[in-house]
């Protein structure tokens, strides 16, 4: 093997901070002219799938590999997730690095959330939910409290102990039993669950509510009620031919209102009309997660060990 | 990085022999029910490509990322190459190992060439020419050589040191100053060069010659005249999709004759029709390589390391 850097997750974890990489993920979503994505191919298993996410960001090729296998052969339903990241200048053609790819997904997927509630969650916010406490949430949280003056974080999971170990690692966060209680008073929702049943309802959210649907990602996956996307002003999107696969708009054909859709990228290049859109409707900003945001956050980290 | 074994190019090439993987492609082509394998997906650089390459085969799933960069800088021109493998089983999802590809790409391809040779040359070919003597020629006379008793070994290069270097490695190679001479008497030729233009014609080779066409691997790629393709009694390609847009047959519309066309996994399946096809008007086997080979190769060499 040629001598290049690898780079275990934990080791990727002490070379970038969630804040660091919104910068990253911003100007990346500013700059999308010069970047290559073919979309996701994917392989099927019994019991998962492997996913092949190449891209090119920031003069690097690289390639995600990564997968999901579901082992239910125990007492314990475990579900399996592996993900490497190659990178390559595309300068010299020359292999730069081989990463673990699960804590890098973690900080990048959090670092969109926070360019999102960066532009598109009123200035004023000051309460946070999170639905599902799980891997990722930590960052998430970090994220969000990043880029708002957030005084009150909620937390819900249907395991309230993971809800409750979640909540010590913040001063100001607060476990809810009841999921419409935790939505109730949050200026900013972001959901974390596997759901593929729409669980949240427009009924228990706040009228100008910003919401961060990361959990679907997936055909077949969901997590908002077609109430939820029906009373939404404006929906923006990651990437619109992944979205209208595996995120949450992949439900659109539900609703009877068609809200607003811009992509991420439009957003963040504004100066947009979604100014003049009505707010007070509330904001859905659906992830899927997309090549160029780890190929970018790869770069980045690789740079760091040089 | 979790704890996988990671091998150089140089164990990949102490763990398999060429007749070893002549084997694995047989097997593979003869059970490609059980294989997955999308399409490459391609990204652009400047002065080449990046390829991703998934497949499952073997009860392997597993990836090749590889690249070509043209290097033009300097006074001479440089081909940088690159390849890694990553190979996960599908049962467990785990990853197995993550390997050079570079040897494991120059074995499986000779070793594909070994299968269609079996398959489809005469039983008493004595003679074998190949034209182009890079990295690749070593391993295809190998392979070549173990499937017929061949007596007489010939080489072109228009680098003619090139090919006299390669001479040495064998007791019956003999180099050609002129490929028309190369070609004459050559019962097996197989063509490894990087060529755009049909520089093989037709009145240089025997009339039930076996051509192995491995260079065309990509759009634009070509090294056989519309002559030659004209007067093959039956063309065998590796995968259809692949070898219409990136092997010779991308060029079948310049014909006026259309050979019996198969894909080399009905030929190793057979018993098939191509028995009683006319064989006294040669044949041509087209190459691209194919995400598979490089995955059940892979697995091969992983299981030898356990």
């Amino acid at each position: 093997m040629q001598n290049v850097p690898i780079l275990s997750n934990d080791e990727v974890g002490k070379l970038i901070t969630v804040p660091e990489c919104i910068n990253i993920i911003e100007r990346l979503f500013k700059n999308l002219d010069h970047t290559q994505m073919p979309p996701k191919t994917y392989l099927n298993i019994p019991n998962g799938d492997f996913r092949a996410m190449p891209a090119i960001a920031y003069d690097t090729a690289g390639i995600k590999w990564c997968g999901v296998h579901l082992d239910d052969t125990g007492t314990k339903r475990k579900v399996n997730i592996f993900a490497k990241v190659l990178i390559n200048d595309i300068k010299t053609g020359k292999l730069l690095c081989i990463m673990d790819g699960e804590t890098l997904t973690a900080i990048r997927t959090a670092a969109v959330t926070g360019v999102a509630t960066k532009y598109l969650s009123r200035l004023d916010s000051q309460t946070a939910a999170f639905i599902g406490c799980g891997n990722q949430t930590k960052r998430q949280i970090e994220a969000v409290t990043a880029v708002r003056d957030i005084h009150e974080i909620f937390l819900y999971d249907l395991d309230s102990d993971r809800a409750h170990r979640m909540a010590e690692e913040f001063d100001n966060a607060r476990v809810f039993d009841s999921l419409a209680e935790c939505l109730r008073d949050a200026d900013i929702v972001t959901t974390l669950t596997p759901s593929r049943k729409g669980f949240i309802k427009q009924e228990w959210l706040k009228e100008s509510v910003l919401i961060n649907a990361v959990g679907a990602d997936a055909k077949g996956k969901r997590e908002l009620d077609a109430s939820v996307i029906n009373h939404m002003g404006l929906i923006v999107y990651d990437e619109w031919e992944q979205c209208s696969h595996s995120g949450e708009i992949q439900y659109l054909s539900e609703c009877i209102r068609r809200p607003a859709l811009f992509s991420l990228g439009e957003i963040v290049s504004g100066p947009l009309e979604y100014n003049n859109i009505d707010r007070t409707m509330g904001t859905l900003f659906d992830a899927t997660g997309l090549a160029i945001e780890d190929i970018a956050t790869a770069r980045y980290v690789y740079e760091r060990t040089t």
